[in-house]
Parts: C-alpha cells; structure tokens; sequence
C-alpha cells in the first residue's frame, strides 16, 4: 500500500481536526480518554455521517492510521502542548487544506454512489464541516460555525465550482483541485479579512425587551 | 412528477418545521447559515433518523424540493419575520398538520421495510418529534419535549390507532387518515387545554436539599 | 423462544442502563415521556450507533422486550423511586455487568459483519460507552465519562484480553467471557479505588489567567 500525496494530505488534515477538538477538550478539563474521543469525533465525525448516510459503514472502521494520528496528536498535546500552541497558524493551515481536501472527498464519495451532484454538494460540506458541529455538541458547547466564520460556506462555493467544472466538460483532476482551491482560498480569505455572515435579527424579541422592561 | 395533495401538506409541514428552527436559531443569534441547518434539521432530522434506521439513505438526498422550502423559509424570516410572527397561529396550525401527515410517513415507510406494527408506531414517532429534539441539541438547549407538552404522545396515539385500523381489517386509506387525524386532534387539544404529563418527582433531591440546607 | 443466561444478564444490564439514564432525567425536572426517552436511549443508543455503523438496523427493532423493560424501570422508578434508591449498589452491580456483556456483544456482532478484531474493540467500547454520552447530550450536560472515571477504557482492556485471545488460539468461550470479566473487575476496581485518568492539562489557559488578572 502506497502513500499518495492526497493521502499525505488527508492525514495532515485529521491531524489538525483532531487537534482543534483535544485543544478544546482540554479546555474544558477532559481527561487523556474524553479528549481522545472528541479528537476523534473532530476528525472523522463528518465523513462518518456522510458514510452512514451514503450506506455505508464509516470508512476509518477499516483504516486503523486515523486512529494512530489522533493517538499522536493526544501524545504531542500531552507532551508539547505549549509548542503546539505556538505553531497555531501551522496548524490552521493543515485545518484549511484538510477542509478542501475533506470536501472533495466527500463530492467524490457521494457521485460515487450514485446520487446528484447537488447532493455531492451537500454532502461535501458536510463531511468538511460536521465534525466540528459533533466536536462541539460533544462539550456542550453551541456549535461555533453557526454563529460566526464563514466555514461550511467555504465547503459549498468549492462544490459550486466542482459543479460548474463538471458541467462545463472540464476534466476531473481540474474540478477536484479548483474545488479543493477554492474551499482553501475563500476560507483564508475569510479568516483574513474577518468575513461574517449576517446574523438574524430577532425583531419578537426586542420587541419583548421594549415591552417589559420591568423583566429583568 | 404530479404534486398530489399530500405532497402540498409535506410541504407545509416542512416550511413550519423549518421556520420553528429558524425563530430559534435567531434567538441564540446564529448566523444566516447557522439558521438555515437548524431549520434544515427540524425539518428533515427526524426522516432522516428512521431512514438511516431502516438501511435507506436520507430521503432528502434525491429531493431537492425540502432545501428549497427551508431557504425559502429563511428568506421569508430575514424580510417578514414581523409578519411571521403574527401569523404563527397559522403556522402553528401547519406545524399540527405536519406533525400528523410525518407520522404517517414514518409508519408507512416502517411497514414497506417489512417492520412489525410496533416498531411502525415508533418510527412514526421518530419521524414527528426527532427532528425538534435534533433541533434543540444544535441550539445547545434541554430538548423542549422532554420537558413539557404532549407531542410524540400525539405521534403514538397516531400510531396506536392506526395499528388497531389495521388489526381491525380497516382499509389502509381509512387508518392513515384517521391516525394523521388522530396526531393532529390530541395535539391541538392538548395545547387548547394544556395538557401535561406529570414530572418525574426526584425524591432524593429533595432529601439532599432538606439534609443539607447549608449548601446554598 | 428459550431465554438464556445470557439473555438475563442482557436484560438486567438494559434495565440497569435504563435507571440511570431516567434517574438523571428526573433530576432535569423531565417528564414521564422525556425520562422514558433518555432511558432507552442510555440503554440502547450505543448498540443502535453500533448496528447503524455495521449497516444493519438496530437490534431492537426487532424485539420490543427493550421496551418493556425500559417501561418497567420507569414505572419502578415512579412508584418505588426511594426503594431503587436505596438499592444503588445492585444496580451498578447490573450496570457493570451489564457493560461487561454489552462489550462482548458488540465485539461479536462486528466480527460477523466481517471486521478486524480492532475495530470490533472499538464497537465493543461503542456499545458500552455511547448510551451514557447520548443521555447526557440528551439533558445538555458535558458527557460524564470523558471527564471522570475509567468506564470506556474498561471495555477496551477487556476488548484487549479478547483478542489477545483469539490471537493465541483461546477457544472463543474463554475469549468471550474473559474479556466480560475483564471489563467488570476494571470497572469495580476503578471504582473501588478510585481511579482516575489524568486531566488534560491546558498551559494556555494558566497563562491567559497570569497574563490578564483583572478579567476575572
């Protein structure tokens, strides 16, 4: 069994999700097991639900690495938690090109099995962006990328344009790499210059608020 | 594709769902995004339990139709949530409506499976009331229906029905009807007239509170 | 349709299960329905996370006695809530037992599917483990055994003893019962003296507090 460069990638990409969920497993005071489990969750949570979904069963139960690289990112926070926190843009960096590259994936796996390409879409997205939904349920915690960040958003113009290639007669490899670019592109921008998503507004409850003042 | 009749009540079903995630993704100030999959989730998160129970995937997945109702009713929160919120008996009333016709669903799509009557009703249940409960985990809140209110017991009565129609040798048009009837009338009533199930009484808590009255 | 031995040991184990997830929702103030829910859920969410990943629809589907004990424990629970009380140490008796056998079945049922002897430990650790982590996602509180307590790392030294067996030729007898023995004297020792795994230590936090003593 080969290593390939996309390989190379994925597990650079399981490796930073799985950080982000034990770097905030910690701060919730989880111990070495709860925080092993929502690395896990982080990492593999969303190609698990897209895997269940599709009908099949999750693709790390026959892939034991994604348990050895979790493993590792538990033992390199245990071990050198502050250096981790010094290289942060490094791994936010492995986070983005994982994000690309869990997106793609997920196109892939869904077209695969034989459903539209704006269910691959879908799909995409969650598979780059539903581990990070569990991760947070898991510390009982509102899930971050409702409130703030374009993240999902990220994964759904990269399958727009997977779905614009693929449309337009362009080869596969281009869909596939444009699409992973693009999730990559917009998500770092976004990061950069501090893109939002509007926030909805609840008009009942400033209404309330003006109403009755005397409730608190 | 003809849209019969019960199709249009899905659809209102659907969009009422949908905007009840909507009104409280907007209360915990989620991003237009964050709304958009809380509202997808009410939706369709209890279909998409059962379908994945009974080996199928989500049946969303070939239907586009229930992505474009909940970014419809998402629009319509964003420009008429003022409006929205004074039509919500109205809405209400969809939300009963869907409630029964998803029971229905879920029996139905239990029987086809080849799953005793029992499990049938379950599904039924799952259908109509998963979805809130996936809903208030996205929001982070103690899931509504554990809580307060008579509303999967309206799925079950719905159920209960029904597999006495059956058992009955009722023709299957006359127990989907009367068990859809059945959810909707309980519910209503139960809201008309407040019905509640009784709390669970914790005794021990109350022992520990007369024990140590020192602790706060 | 005989019970055996292991039957009654499953179905002890299920009601054990079952009382703690209703105790803990009657201390949520939840209601008979929502208390029935977290208790099935806590009884039979890891088997059914476990069979759903295996591609199969879960076990109980197909036999309602799930149910009925699950009722049974609630309506003890109702009437007789002080005596079951009064009997916690019978019931964590069950309860280890309980998630000795529920470890061993879980490590079976993945090897018929046709798994490696890993991942079957992991689904054993599954469907010990992941009923406790869905109730308390269910009451919106931070899962209890990533924080405290050896409970899943029992079932995966008993998943170890397992396939160290099966790996040295053991007959699957001796595997089977003890990797259940060893799930249970883990789990009472652990509990008898304390054991605990090491918190996940969180370096950043310390220093944000040293850096910034006037933010609380």
């Amino acid at each position: 069994m080969t290593i390939t460069f996309v390989d190379i990638i994925d597990y650079l990409g399981t490796f930073a999700f799985a950080v982000s969920g034990i770097r905030l497993a910690s701060a919730k005071k989880f111990d070495w097991f709860g925080a092993f489990i929502v690395g896990m969750a982080t990492a593999v949570g969303g190609g698990t639900l897209r895997d269940v979904m599709l009908g099949q069963s999750p693709f790390w139960m026959t892939q034991p690495i994604y348990f050895a690289i979790n493993g590792f990112a538990l033992l390199l926070f245990v071990f050198l938690h502050k250096q981790i926190n010094r290289v942060s843009n490094t791994i936010f960096l492995f986070d983005t090109i994982g994000l690309g590259l869990f997106t793609v994936v997920g196109i892939q796996k869904t077209l695969d099995a034989g459903f539209p390409l704006w269910t691959a879409n879908i799909m995409g997205m969650f598979t780059g962006a539903a581990g990070g939904v569990i991760r947070d349920i898991l510390i009982n915690e509102v899930p971050l990328i409702f409130r703030r960040d374009i993240y999902a958003l990220a994964c759904c113009a990269g399958g727009i344009f997977f779905s614009w290639g693929i449309t337009e007669g362009l080869p596969l490899e281009a869909c596939t790499i444009g699409c992973a670019m693009a999730v990559i592109i917009i998500r770092l921008l976004a990061v950069m210059f501090h893109w939002q998503l509007p926030i909805l507004h609840d008009s009942e409850d400033e209404k309330k608020e003006e109403d009755k003042p005397e409730n608190q």
